[in-house]
């Protein structure tokens, strides 16, 4: 299988792009090849720096860049030859090309994905699902969290369909808890997507949906999937990210002005702080999976580095081995069994 | 002045509710009478106990009590003698009411509240507003976070002007930021709510609006006062209410499971983690104002003790003092000078 990367994608692009992905070549069996887009002579210059399984490693030539500044549709419409368009339309056509890993604009990754790559059936528009952690072992899908601002109540039932079928396969789940995230836990509760999304839900058997979700539920434990039409999913997946860096710098303030006792203090608990940091920081774990497509697509953080590309990469190698796309598909034709 | 407490709401009525109305009169100077509203024969018997100012504290014998499991509008509607129904029209008729407190029924309470209060001139609905810390010292208003699912942009429009009035009165600020909350930083994203709402924000030079924000904005300390409609906004709160309850229980779960250096460290940096806890502990400092009502109503979290319930009594002394009303009043009148 070949999994295409976005070299020019992100704020640490190209250098740590290309340092994730040599790690990934390097610590892999022969699963996988990487394609890399992006500038020919400048990435041959970066790699030439490091000992990697040239074979592995293919090259294609982009010239072109998108950034944050480029309107999403525009920039997939005229940048013919960005490394967004050309690895979308290679994932398309190439038979090999299982995967497209982008830390670059998300915009123009979903326009592009939504522009360039067949959906699968039964799927109206694709949906973004990252993992988000409850505890230091266990994981969240929230769907959608961006790609989707107006949503229908339908559009809310296919996303529960991927989520469960997105929980199955990356968190190893036989029936994961589905909730709906909503502004109060009753049935009645909502205003009128929410509400509506909730009769449908209730009514499909081949899901385990387990009711409404409120914003206090995401993190705690008690669903495996919650859906969201993608406005409310961002805000709520950015105010929880918020919350926890708040917390941080409020622990590491008081560390600091908290005199030797402090210091002392924080030394010896400072396996405990690593270990929350590294819960925290789920978008070092790989990217946001982009479901509904018939190819797989992962958007990691445009901070990504080197170790989150590698991280995606395998998360990449690890779903495509998993058939997490034909398991999406196969939920979608599933017949309702009340 | 006579503050209204609602003697049977909440998870620990009425005997917290008792005991923080008795310190609040305890502690103050003659500045306001406590009415409460409750059962007068358990009430009287409860009181028996403490030493309180008696001529500054009266009882409204109510029979009926409204709980979680009611229907609001049908509660306020039905329950005619129930402390919420009874407190909100002796609020509504008598001159020398000048606050509603409750930690009962939250939509009870609204609902109430839109049934048979008066709203400020040009206010087409009440809007829930709490204080969210952004540091030890410092907050954000966050309006509507729960009082109404369905919004237009007008009424968004409305919530700014009256968080405006409220950051300046309640957090002594001169020009405080307002920030609408959305999916993205930049002028075109979100929903076309959100959308629209940015267009008529933007011309309001009488408000300093800076911008979109996004929901890890909230507690970033970059903005005075968050807009967003009353679904969107009980989410976010409610987000970042559970991602620190989650960091708090894995912190927890560190310490436990760290041995003995884990326990030193924590027992050294004990201080640093009670200031943590005070600071996210929002609610225990008294409760989210209802704006726009001719009439100051808080509502204090249903988990509320003693120590809430006296601080949400010197929040309403001072915010009548300081003419909350008359401000949020005065700003909406104020004409738009472009």
């Amino acid at each position: 299988m070949n999994i295409l990367v976005d070299a020019f994608g992100g704020d640490n692009s190209p250098i740590e792009i290309i340092s994730g992905v040599v790690n990934a070549l390097n610590e892999s069996k022969n699963l996988f090849n990487v394609v890399l887009l992006g500038d020919e002579i400048i990435l041959k210059q970066l790699l030439s720096k490091y000992h990697y399984p040239v074979g592995r490693l293919l090259i294609i030539d982009t010239k072109e860049v998108i950034t944050n500044d480029d309107h999403p549709v525009d920039a997939i419409r005229g940048k013919k030859n960005s490394s967004i368009v050309v690895g979308l339309k290679n994932l398309n056509s190439e038979k090999e090309a299982m995967a497209f890993i982008s830390a670059g604009s998300t915009g123009a990754v979903l326009a592009g994905a939504v522009l360039l790559l067949k959906r699968i059936e039964g799927i109206n528009r694709p949906a973004l699902a990252p993992l988000l952690p409850t505890s230091e072992t266990e994981s969240v899908v929230l769907i959608d969290c961006g790609a989707n601002s107006e949503c229908k109540p339908e559009m809310l039932h296919q996303f529960a369909k991927m989520g469960d079928a997105y929980a199955k396969v990356a968190l190893s789940l036989v029936n994961p808890r589905i909730g709906l995230l909503n502004n109060g836990a009753e049935e009645k509760k909502g205003n009128e997507l929410t509400q509506n999304t909730y009769k449908i839900l209730r009514e499909d058997h081949s899901i385990n949906f387990i009711g409404n979700a409120e914003g206090r539920d995401i993190l705690s434990g008690n669903f495996d999937v919650i859906v969201a039409d993608g406005f409310t999913g961002n805000i709520a997946l950015k105010s929880c990210e918020g919350t926890a860096l708040m917390m941080f710098s409020q622990i590491k303030y008081g560390i600091q002005n908290g005199g030797i006792r402090a210091k002392i203090g924080y030394l010896l608990l400072k396996p405990v702080f690593r270990k929350l940091k590294d819960t925290a920081d789920y978008s070092s774990k790989g990217g946001a999976v982009l479901l509904g497509l018939q190819k797989l697509v992962i958007k990691v953080h445009g901070s990504a580095k080197s170790q989150t590309i590698k991280a995606a990469i395998f998360q990449a190698a690890s779903l495509v081995e998993k058939n997490l796309i034909s398991k999406v598909a196969e939920c979608m034709e599933r017949i309702d069994k009340k």
